[in-house]
């Protein structure tokens, strides 16, 4: 089991959700015992000793791997959410979209002033939604924040606006 | 670590998202390293031998603790999405709501005749997204189907409406 047997399931669907896109579908990795649980695996392997105390994960799909993720690294799990889905007090943060913006927000009490934050979604492209959740982190008060993706789609070069986190790192590239 | 200790750090929020509505809370639960992992442990422990395979997770909150149950007990993990999220050929299912209706879909794909499925989602209110979802993984054709939520409101009965699953079970009842 490695990451190209995860690669090899991972699906590619075109045109979705425009034309020219190609969508990398991981429902085909996730509904797979052995993608599903190599993929938790070797995030472990690769944050266990980053002294990680909680995983952010971004709505939706960034809580999927995220959840599972921070209970193995011992670490808690915090939720970055569309607007007024949360219950309680939020801090928020817009970010500008090809066409308009978009609006993040997350419990003000949710992390505190020695977490080591790891923020966590499927896939990084050009990078908005991920750096707005970064700054978001760091407003809070975090010690310090690193950035994972399950996927990264290279060419789109997202990293290099997320060189505030103190590391990013992504599963598979393309 | 027991489960009056996760009860004891959900936080009730008053009049959310609502005037009259006491909304359970699970947020203070989940950045909560002990219960986190206590309540994926405490699923495992009740799930292990029912030859689960699937796990079918509503969107959003359904995706937090269902794949770390998913990847405990070696078995795939599928999303229950809101409309047009999944790139692939989808079955849907629409529900009546208080006011209007709504629609679940799933990917056609996602589950086999062989498949024991547990649908999951945090919490159980009336059980109209449950029964939604429950009857899709059954005319997927799923062997047999399970429920389980974190948290059931149980004064609303909602698992009366779910007697075609093989077993419903909440780990925390209101």
């Amino acid at each position: 089991m490695n990451i190209e047997y995860v690669k090899s399931v991972i699906r590619n669907v075109p045109d979705f959700p425009k034309p020219g896109i190609q969508f990398k579908d991981i429902t085909t990795a996730l509904k797979d015992p052995k993608a599903l649980s190599f993929m938790i695996d070797h995030l472990y392997e690769y944050y266990k000793d980053k002294g990680i105390t909680k995983v952010a994960g971004i709505e939706s799909r960034g809580f999927i791997i995220g959840p599972a993720l921070a209970a193995r690294l011992g670490a808690g799990f915090v939720m970055i959410r569309k607007p007024g889905k949360l219950p309680a007090d939020t801090i928020q943060k817009s970010y500008a979209l090809e066409y308009g913006e978009d609006t993040i927000e997350m419990h003000k009490d949710a992390i505190g002033e020695n977490d080591v934050v790891l923020v966590h979604d499927d896939l990084l492209a050009t990078g908005g939604t991920a750096l707005a959740a970064l700054e978001l982190v760091q407003e809070v008060g975090a010690k310090s924040v690193l950035v994972n993706f399950l996927i990264e789609l290279a060419f789109l070069d997202g990293t290099a606006r997320l060189s505030s986190a103190e590391d990013v790192y992504a599963m598979i590239k393309y």
